[in-house]
């Protein structure tokens, strides 16, 4: 499953439209994801650091080591491939690459500049000559804005990611028993995505058993040794990344028979899901959402975390759903609901992924009403 | 496993020396690596952005997020440790963290400051008031210098994940036959290791069949769907990481009864072997090593990249053995050695780690001569 060309076509010129509106002589793109939004390259294991440069008008120029200037699907990029020398040394990194650009390109390159300026590194806007505010504008809330509407092609990527894991959320099921780690149940999951997704994965998780479901996650909640016994709920939270795109499912599941109390709190959670699914649809509000869920979920416990939140070329990223969030939802938006409740000894969570359709929603992942 | 406190003391004052030594008021640590060197802090999935802060004297200052501040091994740390609060938004960057930082602890910080150039953000550079090139000096090849010797709690991780890398490599030979594909033989070697490891882990790996076996590795190299039959050959290249440290070892296997002709190959890979192992020891030149493995190795086909390199918290760092290396090797460095010759239409590559001892060496994975 490849891009077309055109799709780069369109979302460089939105930047440059955006530029030009500005007055920016171009930009210059630095943050991974948006690098791979805007060329289709997406920077991997292996991969040498890379600079995309958006002139205002005119073809973009994608800097890439030499080993990647020939990669299939390169070609989709409908702009410049500037290859340069990657060196065996420390000395390989992004500040690198866009000197070798600069060389080459000079006279194409003039300020003032967009730049990410969180991600660009110091020694790279020193290669640029920034020096002061009026040298650049911050240009990375231009990409972002663009990356919440998903396109055709993104929607495409996102129902086989979202596919691969419900394949992972299935194996789970299967697996859990007396017994099983909390790595294990992981490794196993992880595995079926992998050999189904065909190429390597990324994947973030949060796989925990018993009372270490109140972990929610982060990095105190990642998976080890502890084994399930009888009666142990099991939170699995799955993100695999193939081909550049994330889903992200949890299910609560039990070890053994469903004690009647975790029941109820799973209906709980499964009839605030269907009241926030009946109101998704473009004009909605993320903090009117975010504040229904936390309204119900903390009468029935904790409700410590966010409601949900965009989902795409990052795991997590606009719109959040958060009570303080300004974003409204839009149709073409891929986000995640995440209604979950803490006590003292456990806790519960359901994630399913959705995308925003012109007049309600396409929910992606099997229902998580297993 | 964890580190003692004393390392991170010992590490700290190390730097502090280097700082007072060029009249730097302090150093901004941003590269994770470098972080976890210093602090032991090891940013993951889950972690929110770290920044170290080590003034010329006096405590070092770790700001970490708030659900960080009480991880489990943080208390190894023997400094301040400052938990700032993590935003549910594209702002939660090392920005955020270092503004905190500088908001709570501005008496600390003057000018002017050592930073790693090619890591920190532009935006973070602005935070902290740097202007012109007084303000600021490059304070990363200090820690790279440091990282290259592994002390006593490195050593320690470096045999055990190499140890986990080999229990990887033993799979491998298990499950490769006819009809297995690239994707599936990775994804066994990386679950067998994941659940020895206990915990999630990261892993790199090139795993490559037949024909496929001339790329080498890097973004085109990367694992599919394509399926072993007899008589092909298979590169397994395997890089876990566990607890902050990777192993880096690789195996040429085979489908099936060895063909006479590679066979001969895979001897002439072992003698090089042999002769670059008798050679370990402190006060060798990389490049001497490189130059010797380059000769041999150019008469039996082409040798396309280096003989071998350090590894330790990055999977490839300083010493570089490479033609144009100027390191000399030193007792406490942990090192690859990767002979590997390449044909028309397959190659072959044998890679095993190595301690540098007071002698010799000491090998930590086990012999690629299986």
């Amino acid at each position: 499953m490849k891009f077309k060309a055109s799709t780069f076509e369109e979302r460089i010129l939105s930047v440059q439209y955006q530029l030009r509106t500005q007055e920016l002589k171009g930009a210059v793109i630095s943050n991974a994801e948006n690098i791979f939004y805007l060329s289709g390259h997406l920077i991997g294991e292996g991969s040498g650091p890379s600079i995309l440069y958006i002139p205002a008008e005119g073809k973009a120029i994608l800097t890439v080591s030499e080993s990647e200037a020939s990669l299939p699907g390169i070609e989709h990029f409908p702009g410049i491939i500037f290859p340069y020398k990657a060196k065996d040394s420390e000395d390989n990194s992004s500040a690198l690459a866009l000197s070798c650009f600069k060389n080459e390109y000079a006279e194409f390159v003039s300020l003032p500049l967009g730049i990410e300026a969180g991600t660009i590194s110091f020694r790279s806007a020193e290669i640029l000559g920034i020096t002061t505010d009026r040298d650049w504008f911050e240009i990375d809330p231009t990409v972002s804005h663009m990356r919440m509407i998903k396109d055709a092609d993104e929607i495409e990527h996102m129902r086989s990611v979202v596919k691969i894991s419900d394949l992972g959320q299935q194996k789970a099921r299967e697996v859990l028993e007396e017994g099983i780690s909390e790595i294990e149940l992981q490794a196993a999951c992880r595995h079926v995505m992998e050999i189904e997704a065909g190429i390597p994965i990324e994947m973030k998780a949060d796989v925990l058993f018993g009372s270490r479901t109140v972990l929610i996650g982060g990095p105190a909640g990642v998976a080890g040794r502890y084994r399930a016994v009888e009666g142990n709920l099991a939170i699995v939270d799955l993100l695999p990344r193939v081909e550049g795109y994330y889903a992200d499912t949890t299910r609560t599941l039990w070890c053994g028979p469903k004690p009647l109390k975790k029941e109820k709190i799973m209906n709980d959670l499964f009839s605030v899901k269907a009241e926030l699914e009946k109101m998704l649809k473009p004009g909605v509000e993320a903090a009117v959402l975010d504040g229904i869920a936390r309204s119900k979920l903390s009468k029935v416990g904790s409700f410590p975390h966010h409601t949900g939140h965009g989902i795409g070329i990052s795991s997590f990223e606009a719109p959040f759903i958060t009570p303080d969030s300004h974003y409204v939802l839009e149709e073409g938006m891929t986000i995640t609901l995440e209604p979950g409740v803490y006590f003292e000894e456990w806790g519960a969570r359901i994630e399913d992924d959705y995308l925003i359709t012109k007049h309600g929603f396409e929910r992606l992942s099997e229902s998580s009403e297993v």
